[in-house]
């Protein structure tokens, strides 16, 4: 690489694979810190919480696999149920992404649903879909052991910028450390997803807790409320965290591999990046829940523990970076800016 | 489009088009309220601000040229009086797209620069570049006429979060309405560009600005300090703010269109998002100042002057949908998820 392809490639080794190798001595970065965590902090994701979406080939004849990971309960229940439902009756199979919006989402389901130019039958749903409803985008604190602290604790929280992950002493979460939200009271990290909180601060003292819209994200496409979505239609996030949609649409999930073959996408030309021309839509041949692979055929995946001392330094080094590259620490980040590590496990 | 899509195109409209007629009767959505602004609130950007990346034409022949807006003085100068020269030289002529990097960056510049694997020689420097220096990353808040807030002031407009433009009582600069900025005291908009400053909390008490990593901001490539780079080598930002690099690399513009012909490239493979094979660089055909082109060929572009009423509103509605699909309105927002509207003059 060139002098300066090396030298901004520092800079921006931050979302790339470690490549302590790139690097000269100094700090270690937030991907070194990574690849330097123990074994013991990595933390195996269920078979039942990872699809596998396999698109048609590229034009040039290659695979195009993207590896979903579905949010445990108590988070969106309801539609992830629904979504393996949809998985098992092999629903999505011959669906496609219908919309790619710069900056924004790729969007996927049924195209012929309710439209008027549709090229074919809707598909019918299976029968045993469960309904939400507006609350369940949001979930109390206290079922996941989040306190409600003090207003002037939280400010404290929010208002900390020395860039190391805060610990809640009642409940021993880590903080997105310093994190100050621009959406929420406090963000912070449970089970290796990125959440937000009013701490009480919405709600008479009681706090309630959501996932958030970062990079990469999968939520689900509604009609007007009281309608929340079934889990049929699918989008996901390809450009800056657009976290106004926090708490109006169920988040489901995460892409953790393959997402370039989605925001790589041609752009659509239609309102909103649909694509004008069917042609242009791209076919999902099939999204099957990993545990129903064979063996042989089940990726396996693990996360970075968000309670883990290497996710706390990670944490802090993406918040203050201290490689050779940086001159001024941010001394802060925002939550969508501290990705948590995920990786394909080697065996 | 089907209930679904027209349903989650209302939420997502934000970043499209005006599709007024997409929208049931309700409060003005962010794009409706630009729709509707004066033709006096828009503010023409100048022909000499104007770059036109025109890049080898796509594999279906279409044409793929993208346009840039250099930052005025007092921001930048020295790198942005570089890439004039650049480009007045057709320096940029003949380089290529070598790096796009999933979520970050797609950069460009001389592929052979220090590269043991160099397919051609260096392209040589014009010898009048200016060299600038770390200090150059940020400006004294006077040189815009921001002065320093005490301190409660500027927690008061941090935490504001009722979402509504504040304006600086004693400069008239509108503020990043109720934006708790996650890397800095205070984030606000100044002639069309979104700033971040310290308000003097970092410096006894003297203010400094700087420009900040929004998406389709463009950047300058540079080696380890005190190298800042001379321009020769872009990139511009096609993911999440990556916001650690504010203050830390010099930003010269950002995109005003065409940005879809660079963030729907193909990923690189290579380490950091490298084309491994030089077959996959994206030829640049060629790099003009706006003005110098015939009359009839110079694009034009105005933006929505940030200190307008309309612009007011925008970032309010950015920070408080209220338009029929949302149930509950964010409270605020980071300033990268306000983009400032600019559009092509039609004539």
């Amino acid at each position: 690489m060139t002098k300066h392809l090396i030298s901004l490639a520092a800079v921006l080794a931050l979302s790339a694979p470690a490549i302590a190798q790139d690097e000269p001595e100094g700090a270690p970065s937030p991907n070194q810190i990574v690849a330097d965590a123990q074994a013991g902090e990595w933390v195996a994701i269920a078979g039942e919480d990872l699809l596998v979406m396999t698109l048609a080939p590229a034009a040039d004849g290659s695979v195009r696999q993207v590896v979903m990971q579905l949010m445990p309960a108590p988070f969106s229940a309801g539609w992830t149920g629904n979504i393996r439902k949809l998985a098992r009756a092999q629903w999505y199979d011959g669906i496609s992404i219908n919309r790619v919006q710069d900056n924004y989402v790729v969007q996927w389901g049924d195209p012929n649903v309710d439209n008027p130019e549709a090229t074919g039958p809707e598909k019918a749903l299976p029968a045993d879909l469960a309904t939400m409803t507006d609350g369940d985008y949001i979930i109390a604190g206290e079922a996941i052991g989040l306190s409600t602290l003090a207003a002037d604790t939280q400010r404290d929280l929010a208002l900390d910028t020395d860039g190391m992950a805060g610990t809640d002493p009642t409940t021993g979460i880590i903080l997105a450390n310093g994190l100050v939200d621009s959406y929420a009271q406090l963000s912070l990290f449970h089970e290796g997803w990125p959440l937000a909180s009013d701490m009480g601060g919405d709600n008479e003292g009681e706090a309630h807790v959501w996932p958030i819209h970062c990079y990469g994200m999968i939520g689900v496409g509604r009609g007007y409320s009281p309608d929340t979505g079934t889990g049929a239609e699918l989008y996901t996030v390809i450009g800056h965290a657009p976290r106004h949609l926090d708490r109006n649409i169920a988040l489901v999930g995460r892409i953790v591999e393959g997402i370039e073959h989605l925001s790589s996408l041609p752009r659509g030309t239609g309102d909103l990046g649909f694509y004008e021309d069917p042609a242009q839509r791209v076919p999902i041949l099939s999204i099957r829940v990993a545990s129903d692979l064979a063996p042989g055929e089940r990726p396996q995946f693990s996360y970075l523990d968000t309670d883990s001392e290497s996710f706390a330094r990670y944490a802090d080094a993406r918040a203050n970076r201290r490689d050779p590259f940086f001159i001024v620490p941010a001394g802060g980040a925002d939550i969508c800016n501290i990705p948590v590590p995920v990786k394909r496990l080697s065996e």
